[in-house]
């Protein structure tokens, strides 16, 4: 540990997934400045590098995170809130303003506090550790939910449900986030994060394009609603069976093999 | 039993908590228009009075209601079709109109047919008795669902599920509900009204600006949209942010004790 | 088989429900041009006829389809092009265009594979039969998904439930698919069609203007959001309330029989 251990954010290649690991173990993951800007820098990398086609977000130590440090938050609810007019030169990891085109697969473990359970529902597709602790504490804190964490909630387990949550700040397991789609599969501490990178090469093994069209379209369909979901079937239709990526898709059924794509 | 029991509504306050008990339990609560303007008196009071941060809502006897008491409503379908127009001078029990911004806990248990689980899922959370019977058999009279019952069935379970039910108005128990999301957790009968207390009064012990800024976030999101509950995130980390409950739930967290908030 | 076996869609009306057989039993009932037309319209004479109250759809042979038969689709993705300027004359059996006003029960077996998830998806109610097999496989092949299938998906399921079989392109199974809340009921292979005709003559058996303005109101809920449901709701009052079948609904109440409808 350094003199001020502020926490660091790594990246690895592994074929097309972008694998992103936080890193201040000493602080249970407890969020930094640095921590944020490094994790926004490598979800723009993912977003903007055509060679990389899905994301794996892992979380070094026992635990997913502790929530801000907020200390180190120099002018602290100052800063948060100028993150409200933050622009859109990089992607936001809670998706409230520019939101990553390519699919998240998180992996999560131990205590997911706040922003953890934030950036978890931000995410696509989430495998948990059975020892995950979830909790929305802020109202415990006199403050309200400031990163998605509570729509995010009623979109996937209803109003009662999301409600009876984020209402009393409570905590609760993993099996529990299983049962409210906020989790997808629930493994073996320690087996978890391995569940995930085989998910996140199994994305990555489809069309990129197709891929992203689908999240494309059904970002349109929680943002918008139906009809604009809708209105983007021509376009989406349009591209992916032109591409090279169809042509090949084709030819593997034919020929009964995997198809190599090529993200064209 | 008076020479015409019309029932009745009675309020007791529990530290935060607003109790509201509805009684006619000689008609398993059978609902009159005295018992609509007082149980709408009772939410409207909720609503306004700083004191009270939440709702507990229970019926008295076996049943949460049979429903509408028809031959009450002089003119019937005229008296209801006017409640169209009604005014947001009261608070609206099936939350159409105008809405309490406090937190509703509903305990139910029984006959809980048509408004009854109206009323349920216009509230935020549920707890069931396991002797509850559900049902919105409307369209086994000729009619349609008027009290909001069909939409928010689509918003807690989704669309095949909601159609399940609501198409055919079958009768369903506890655990269906629970596994739809219609309540949030299931006790035996007797057991539910105190454990929706203890819910109740948990709520009450967070941060109520907090919390009703959860709640208002919350039903811009299923009122206007994904974009709405965004553009609310300012406003709610402004206020709840610079409050005294969040000066009081920061030094409650460094001395490792339980906050005590006073709404302000 | 003839020549060549275009597949065929049949029509029996039962009571006031129309059951729709689709078969092309020898291709897995692999879709052509033709039996989307058939198709259509059935669906569009359901829409149209006022005798006609409910919809089943079954599949002949021991699978639903196991897709579009492409080589069949004259200038393939430019015939499918064609159909996105489709216009309202016919029923859109994805119910992305016009929409069928009247209740669709369908019954699902074996292989259940693109269009054939998306069908069901489009309809009211699910009934499975225990061997399901169900994959939006496309982006495997190259493509997007087309017709409904993925915003369906997060509707019914949530984000990150839904992203999880949309971006893996895998195959689940009918549990899941119960869990997920795309099917509503499992039954042994061979005993689900029954239980589907069941449930359609159930609905059948509800008054049917009442049933038409539930799924119009829910309709209006999942294409407009809740304040255009709210907005129907004092015309669904007004004209189910002063139907003939709310007088017959009163009557058979009172009378302490079952009610019989007859749409007006």
């Amino acid at each position: 540990m350094t003199d001020e251990d502020l926490g660091t954010v790594t990246t690895e290649l592994v074929g097309h997934v972008l694998e992103i690991t936080i890193d201040r173990q000493a602080k249970r993951n407890a969020f930094t400045p640095k921590m944020f800007a490094e994790m926004q820098a490598a979800y723009t990398r993912l977003d903007e590098e055509d060679d990389l086609w899905v994301g794996l977000v892992k979380f070094a130590g026992e635990h997913t995170t502790a929530g801000l440090d907020l200390p180190k938050f120099f002018g602290d609810m100052q800063r948060t809130e100028a993150s409200d007019e933050k622009t859109n030169e990089v992607v936001d990891i809670f998706a409230l303003k520019r939101r990553c085109s390519k699919p998240i697969v998180m992996a999560v473990q131990g205590i997911t506090f706040t922003i953890g359970l934030e950036m978890m529902l931000a995410a696509d597709i989430s495998i948990a550790a059975d020892d995950c602790r979830f909790c929305q504490m802020e109202p415990k804190r006199g403050l309200a939910v400031f990163a998605g964490g509570n729509f995010r909630q009623v979109e996937r387990a209803g109003w009662g449900n999301a409600m009876y949550h984020l209402l009393r700040a409570d905590e609760f397991g993993a099996e529990r986030a299983l049962q409210l789609g906020y989790v997808q599969e629930v493994l073996p501490a320690g087996e978890h994060v391995e569940r995930a990178r085989v998910i996140a090469q199994e994305i990555a093994a489809n069309a990129p394009l197709a891929i992203q069209y689908i999240k494309k379209a059904n970002l349109a369909y929680i943002q918008h609603g139906e009809e604009a979901a809708i209105a983007m079937i021509p376009e989406m239709r349009r591209v992916t069976s032109s591409s090279e990526d169809a042509k090949e898709g084709m030819a593997s059924f034919v020929e009964r093999r995997a198809a190599v794509f090529t993200g064209k």
